[in-house]
């Protein structure tokens, strides 16, 4: 599965993808706000996909590919592991279809997503915190069950998934000449990308990284993947590495990524918090912390920024 | 100020009100959780006034009080005293116009509350926080400036203002059976009392009050105003008695007033918070708190609940 990428998602398989999936996602509202323009000096638009189901962007994925699945295959049921979001996406939409799912989460997961996970009725295993012990531990339940690997970001139906919140967004505002989402593993930035670029060749493309997790900065200056070594960072989302076709599709379609401070992550949580009243996860605020760290960048520009979720735990928060 | 009106709002003084105010509102969307229905047993839609401008619908209210000013009489300003929403939405609206704000404030008012205040270029005045400072210190503003005193919610105008979330609230959704917001001095309850009567005449209205300050519960009883002495509640925006105008519309109009507990109000804060993933402010959850004591009153229902305000200190979340 870490080969090179024969095949790489286009416009029109997110369009088809769009096409299976629009029944079961939500469309998500896209918020301003002058207060927080003001703030940036730019014009932002934030696409919320913390109002997705299961609370982020990642159940758009995680539906497509478990809607893609043949009859037989699906029966077995869908595996995965994943710090969160991907997990809880992958277990709602195996539930919605009706096929068992099996998730393997790291045992120092946000208390909000174990619960998530477990209230989809999806079968839980709890591993260390490392992506050996995930990856071996997923070999036992794929081993035992029989299940159909998907991979949180890695996978040409996820992306595919994934980028149907741009078609949205570009639908909503037509205008955007710049579309910025985190970037964790690349699944988000991808499908983005692909997107993006397909509907609208001009438009500048980053993706927003913690400056304390920038493997994705490092590896598209190295031109090949460096893997992510002990991030640190607050947003809990986008500790993973890129993956060969993530890699591929991100060196090819995106401009450029750009990095942020913790203080300005936090800071931009607290913005979009208070001035939009709206929950979002340290990772979703990835996005405004860069606009902040960059406003040269930025200045006067219609940016798009995707809210990626909205999954935090109310007890444990940075403010 | 305190007598017996002679004149109460009907349903055209409302659309009226909406005419005047709606190129400056914003038409708030109604946002619904099916996690939150199964908790709740009812279909529950939440009218999203955390996201009217300066985060609360109090800015429907003073917007029209302040556009209905005579010019000569704008001129000298506008001037109040309220514990926080009020003061920064009358703060909004008069710089919109154009004309001078004097904002008398407890001086326990929330931070987030005053920055908003001063924010919109305000003349704040703090007092002690009682209503006898607020009103001394205000009267001495007055006469001073000449300003109009627009009362937080025992005004014509201000209650027309707030009916105009109903007008909107059954054009979303024209098959609510109930309509229940929060009640503190009661300007909310008597414009969606006025508003939601008019338009369908069969509807319940109900007004949602912490049992910590159930002076409008009692007021209702007795027939009479008893007014709010050492109220205790975490929502800070209904610690206010009853007026003269409000009590007169709610007497007749509203069906009953409904209780709930401090830790209803939390747990409903949280679920709104965790499961809608938007800011709601302690007052504005207190609908939902009254639907978590009271199941059997709402059961299989469709009942409209209105978000009243998203403005709360980060720093201090009762969780």
């Amino acid at each position: 599965m870490e080969q090179v990428p024969e095949n790489v998602p286009a416009l029109e398989d997110i369009r088809a993808a769009y096409l299976r999936i629009r029944n079961y996602v939500h469309r998500t509202p896209v918020f301003t706000s002058k207060a927080i323009n003001q703030i940036a000096g730019a014009d932002l638009f934030f696409k919320c996909e913390n109002f997705q189901k299961v609370g982020a962007f990642k159940f758009r994925g995680a539906t497509h590919a478990v809607m893609r699945l043949r009859e037989e295959e699906a029966a077995r049921g869908v595996a995965t592991h994943s710090s969160g979001n991907h997990a809880a996406a992958l277990a709602l939409a195996a539930s919605l279809r009706g096929i068992p799912a099996y998730i393997v989460m790291p045992e120092n997961s946000p208390v909000i997503k174990k619960k998530a996970v477990a209230g989809y009725g999806a079968n839980i295993t709890f591993c260390e915190p490392t992506l050996q012990a995930r990856e071996s531990s997923l070999e036992e339940v794929v081993a035992e069950t029989g299940a159909r690997f998907v991979h949180p970001y890695n996978n040409f139906e996820v992306v595919c998934g994934q980028g149907t919140a741009t078609l949205e967004f570009l639908e909503q505002v037509p205008e955007l000449e710049v579309v910025m989402p985190p970037v964790g593993g690349g699944g988000l930035l991808s499908g983005t990308a692909v997107a993006a670029r397909g509907l609208k060749p001009e438009i500048i493309i980053y993706g927003a990284e913690p400056a304390g997790a920038d493997d994705a900065f490092r590896s598209l200056q190295k031109g090949e993947i460096v893997p992510s070594v002990s991030p640190r960072t607050i947003a809990d989302g986008l500790l993973t590495s890129l993956g060969p076709l993530t890699f591929a599709v991100i060196s090819k379609k995106v401009d450029d990524i750009l990095t942020c401070s913790e203080d300005s992550i936090v800071a931009a949580m607290r913005l979009i918090w208070e001035r939009m009243k709206i929950v979002a996860e340290p990772s979703a605020a990835v996005p405004l912390a860069v606009v902040l760290d960059h406003p040269e960048v930025f200045r006067n520009r219609k940016v798009g920024l995707i809210v990626s979720g909205g999954n935090v735990d109310l007890t444990r928060l940075p403010f």
